[in-house]
């Protein structure tokens, strides 16, 4: 028999209730935590992340509850034992999480996303928080790139196929978050709000006896306006065609294969030629920034990204983590916290809770990512910079709930914060690095 | 408002209902069509790749319903229109597929799956087969070559956190059809009956006063068999507080940083000096097949693997696409089927349907991919080798459904079929390529 219930509650390591089960049977489980998501460095060669998946973590544990089906098979297998059990079939996350916006730019040890509450509902979390944020992070970072090396010409997101069925549809949504004009995903659409596109691929025109055929079909059916596939037999004799059946307001022409600067630029004298001086030319074919920038001469006016873009361009993991970094020795929300860390050296971290800046200067660029050590969630320290972190949950409920328009602009100002350096797509190391060590004691933070 | 369905319906590419729209209109979606997934080339360096998500593909197909909510949403948006939207509405797969079996192996052109029915229902299946075959079987492919560097040794999938929620379901599924022994992923514990293992965190020892009583808690709650997590502090002294708390019982020791290789032999002596001969030692920390190829020297009983596992070791998509190979020029079964092939040099097929056979040596290793071009499906030609095909559904309904031990135990077979030059970690081009062309002159196929 197949389980086919589809709650959140069970994407997520086993440890996590095995550490909860030994922690509810030892007390410790109710002692009051702070965890905190960061990425220790960002992968070879980016100087910037973009983080995003904050809209999706914080749906996603709205809806976190373990079902009777849940409780009974982890009480089955011995996953947990009768305690534990009965913790999960009650389990509502009651506690506080501040977070980098989505659309933020962050950098190597920015307090991504902080987690309070006991350290039972917080270690429950860990999970399901990561895979979310090191996903959806993973891809908007190789999409704002993308997003640069287009300049301002249109981005479409079509990597649905060449990555997980429900991870296209978070791609989708993180692509669009940081720039992209539209996705291919439908799902993305439906369920996000992000627009979607599409009209043709090769099997429509081999399904016609020939390519005329197949061309004035899809005319008739999505008007002079749409996009004519045109690289199945002949390129040229392919927009000849496309011209012919759909006239000199034909939308576009889409080229999927070949020397695509070369492509496009023998397109468009065609196109002109034939007097079709609107018809735009659009591109997709294994498309990534480095290739994106390598166009900017070709007249080019549509980017198709797909395989590199879902594949996080090289990165398809933003490698964050998800560390206890302070924790109370007694049960109780008034009971004191104490700052922790892993000591290894090759992956310590800083203990205490982080609240972050970006300090600016004159014209606006960030110069420095300014983290303070402290116990509590409280107003601002004045003059540090922008205030990087927003209450996004207070006593289990969401308090921040943006508009997918609302964080592309949020992300747009963030991204105008950077440099040309940083903006840079040839490999480099972060010219920002957030390290709450000295600005501990700078400041006189308490932990 | 948000859309909640979570049907499988529009996990899909948009261009795949404005094809099916203008099919429609003209009378070509109901032409009887052939359409085969396959990957042109592996990915760089590999030898061979490993079939999987046929499963999970045919849940998602029996599962497709498009219902009145994503009808209403497609004619609102102007995707389809009102001819589209009642042939959705009334959606089911009712045509064939053949397939390899998961598990099996595949090298360049293989027919991995070929679908067929009314252009209409297959191209609506095209995006969410090639999600998931793409993802599923890069995760198999990259999890099979770490199978073989772990010679015997005892292998955990943990990836969970470094890739999207719902792809870690399916990575550990896949894992586990390759031989991986169990995975940390609950879900894909309680879906698949994946067997799943886990202990505790460096959260665990933090939330503690002090290591012993961190171990002291974990071994009262899980036996002295657990694992214990020794690198939180100083690896030696962890150690010896493990072995401490557990008695030489102590299941295993679980070391997370460092030089592996050096920290499981200082552990292994110290281990053995403190009488816990048999305890156990685990590694993880971001292992791949050559890290854990590096470490079998090592006295490391067990291997975790994570984030390389889940990026498909450097390849996270296979990029298989899925073509249109035949086609009918008119209605109705019986109509005659075209080959059909895009003409581009850089991405050219072969048209027509393709059944396979793996040519086997008189030792059992495979010699040739030797790939037929055929109209219909039928009786295997004799002779040819091993048939790599079989009917996984016919008329729409399932006729294969293999148990996940039945996989495993298909995979070993067919894997025992290469040679250690095929099973090499080193790059290489793959040794068999299926290449029908000349095959369908030398036995006479009709296309």
């Amino acid at each position: 028999m197949v389980n086919m219930t589809t709650t959140t509650a069970l994407l997520t390591d086993h440890y996590e209730l095995t550490m909860l089960r030994a922690a509810l049977a030892d007390g410790t489980a109710h002692h009051q935590a702070v965890f905190e998501a960061f990425a220790r460095r960002l992968p070879d060669g980016r100087r910037y992340g973009v983080v995003a998946g904050l809209g999706r973590v914080v749906e996603a544990i709205r809806d976190l509850r373990f079902d009777a089906e849940q409780v009974a098979w982890l009480l089955d297998t011995g996953v947990v034992d009768r305690r534990t059990a009965d913790f999960l079939a009650g389990y509502r996350f009651t506690g506080s999480i501040d977070a980098y916006r989505e659309g933020e730019i962050y950098f190597p040890h920015s307090p991504v996303l902080t987690v309070s509450g006991t350290f039972a509902e917080c270690v429950v979390l860990e999970t399901l928080i990561l895979s979310i944020l090191n996903h959806d992070t993973a891809i908007a970072s190789a999409a704002a790139r993308m997003v640069s090396a287009a300049r301002g010409r249109t981005l479409l997101e079509m990597g649905s196929r060449r990555t997980h069925e429900q991870a296209a549809v978070a791609a989708a949504r993180a692509a669009y978050l940081v720039g992209f004009d539209a996705t291919s995903n439908l799902q993305a659409g439906f369920r996000y709000g992000v627009p979607t596109r599409g009209t043709a691929a090769h099997a429509f025109t081999l399904g016609h006896t020939d390519e005329p055929a197949a061309f004035a079909s899809q005319v008739a059916a999505l008007g002079t306006g749409t996009t004519l596939l045109v690289d199945t037999y002949d390129t040229a004799q392919g927009i000849r065609h496309a011209v012919a059946a759909a006239g000199p307001e034909l939308g576009a022409v889409r080229i999927d294969s070949g020397d695509l600067a070369d492509e496009a630029r023998r397109a468009r004298a065609l196109l002109d030629e034939l007097g079709a001086t609107t018809t735009r030319i659009a591109v997709t074919s294994d498309l990534d920034e480095h290739s994106i920038a390598e166009l900017a001469d070709a007249p080019v006016d549509t980017y198709g990204a797909g395989t590199r873009l879902v594949g996080g361009s090289g990165h398809p993991t933003a490698g964050m983590v998800y560390k206890l970094v302070a924790v109370a020795d007694e049960a109780g929300p008034l009971a004191p916290l104490r700052p922790v860390a892993k000591k290894a050296a090759s992956k310590g971290s800083v203990g205490g809770r982080k609240v972050a800046y970006r300090a600016l200067d004159h014209d606006g660029y960030a110069t420095q990512e300014v983290v303070v050590v402290r116990h509590l969630p409280g107003a601002p320290e004045a003059g540090l910079g922008r205030a990087l972190q927003v209450a996004v949950v207070r006593g289990g409920h969401v308090v921040h709930e943006p508009t997918l328009d609302e964080i592309r602009a949020h992300h747009r100002g963030a991204k105008a914060e950077l440099t040309a350096l940083d903006l840079s797509l040839a490999p480099g190391a972060p010219r920002l690095v957030a390290d709450p060590t000295p600005l501990s004691h700078l400041i006189g933070a308490t932990a």
